[in-house]
């Protein structure tokens, strides 16, 4: 039951009011690979990485059963990085430096020994390359979920329309998805979006949760409350990676596995704020993912049978 | 099992983006009566009003089983009147108009007939006029649950300390915590308020849902994801009547309860603010009612036997 992952595998410099780190690993992709392994393998990564890239680090990605047969290492070149500083409130941040380098020539060929996949995730890209991973595909995956962003709604919305028709699940966090719709109200959003193409809508609200959208029915999975976030890069890609990966393992596609694909997410990402980067992700395991889990049950779960008379 | 409910009853003019209303009933006791007398009967009121609140809404309430013996009618003056103006995102609004008219006078006198109840909701008001009203029962209510707000943090802080430690239950919103806790973390928050007497603590986050803490204990309730908020008036005072009333019907008030009363509470939140005012918490009906709970169920609930292998 094997699953693509197509995204940026980077480096990052990240600033919160908790600390500061120059040089850290980072890219969707990475963080989905780290999330998902858990719980799915292979994870078939499909990236690009410049010279700079340590190969400790595929090593790793390795071990934890994520075939890099798609991941293309450019010799003279650096790999993409990414910098930025968040505010106190951790929902808002400000990028200070996007260096392209090598994702400005990211052209993905799907290897054949990828072909067959059930699962696809197509991690925020410029919407081209999403569609071009799908149409590689020879035979159509089972389920394909996207991220993207409000930088490719600005600037490409008419190819970014093209992959939402394909695809069957949309990852956006809540202003993307008011910007895409033109609708403020979530409700309202969710139906213009799924108007769009993708069958199922998920709107991640940071710190306040996810919803997830389908037809006429609505699922709510909050964010843990945690004593500290430490440092948000990467959760939502985390969350992607625990969502599609508890999916694959469960081969599962229903909206009510979704819901729990949904908490297996969320509880993937309040991992990977409690620490830089994926430092967190690198250290957890399976009992302290169910450990986790459990956790968000006793979070939501309450006694439906006391509310009748 | 009478419950009494301490604040005001008023008149609003309120501003949203949807509509305007210059004068409509309001008010925090109004809004507790109309959410908790589906729960529990009676509600004994104490509250102050002017010669202009209208008896047709006294009517009103007393046909729901709430007790008027505790409204002081001052003759020759006006009831509290407050006009604010919703921003487009709902969460945030301004005030235009605070006339305190009868309630710089309040000083309320429980009635020899409320003696004995055992649930006690002291909306947000002046903390002097809370503790004396916990101070006139002769017996201790076995659970005592406050309302209160920035204001009285900023001009009455030691007042409001000493109400704290009075009472079993405070609820606050998102921002009144941290600035009661000078912690930014609501996890964080909740230990410092806790500290300060409350046993559970209640935090409000509208439209992002409420968090309920106890000892090293969290649930969460989310907010009923909505097509349009028409007017958040009186939803914060409609939650806690609904909280209450369901605590006091059951008559248990273990932290499993309190779960279930959260989730009443959000019920009868999502209702109030559907139209102006408390005009819909006149027209529902225990059906519908019951139907609404079922949606948070359905919100809420996943299968968790899917998350382990």
């Amino acid at each position: 039951m094997s699953l693509i992952s197509v995204g940026t595998m980077a480096f990052d410099a990240i600033e919160t009011p908790f600390g500061k780190t120059d040089r850290i690993i980072g890219g969707s992709a990475t963080y989905v690979a780290y999330a998902a392994s858990n719980f799915v393998k292979p994870v078939q990564q499909v990236s690009i990485v410049g010279n700079d890239f340590p190969q400790e680090e595929m090593d790793e990605l390795s071990s934890r059963g994520v075939e890099l047969d798609g991941v293309e290492i450019v010799k003279d070149k650096k790999s993409f990085f990414w910098s930025g500083k968040y505010h106190l409130d951790m929902n808002t941040r400000d990028t200070l430096v996007t260096d392209l380098n090598v994702l400005a020539d990211f052209d993905p060929v799907i290897p054949v020994s990828y072909q067959g996949a059930e699962f696809l995730m197509l991690g925020n890209l410029d919407p081209k390359v999403q569609l071009s991973v799908i149409k590689q595909m020879k035979q159509r995956p089972r389920l394909i979920v996207m991220d993207t962003m409000n930088f490719w709604m600005e600037i490409a919305l008419p190819k970014l329309e093209e992959v939402l028709k394909e695809v069957d699940v949309l990852m956006v966090n809540d202003s993307e998805a008011r910007q895409l719709s033109g609708q403020f109200s979530l409700v309202k959003a969710a139906k213009v979006i799924m108007g769009m193409g993708p069958k199922y809508l998920i709107i991640k609200k940071g710190e306040h949760g996810a919803l997830l959208f389908h037809e006429n029915n609505v699922f709510f999975a909050p964010a843990l409350p945690l004593e500290d976030v430490f440092d948000p890069t990467g959760a939502g890609d985390t969350f992607a990676g625990g969502f599609i990966g508890h999916l694959a393992r469960t081969k599962d596609i229903s909206f009510e596995n979704m819901k729990t694909a949904i908490i297996v997410g969320s509880a993937m990402a309040s991992f990977c704020v409690e620490k830089f980067g994926p430092t967190r992700l690198k250290e957890i395991t399976k009992a302290d993912i169910d450990e986790r889990i459990q956790q968000f049950v006793n979070l939501v779960n309450f006694d439906f049978s006391l509310t009748s008379e």
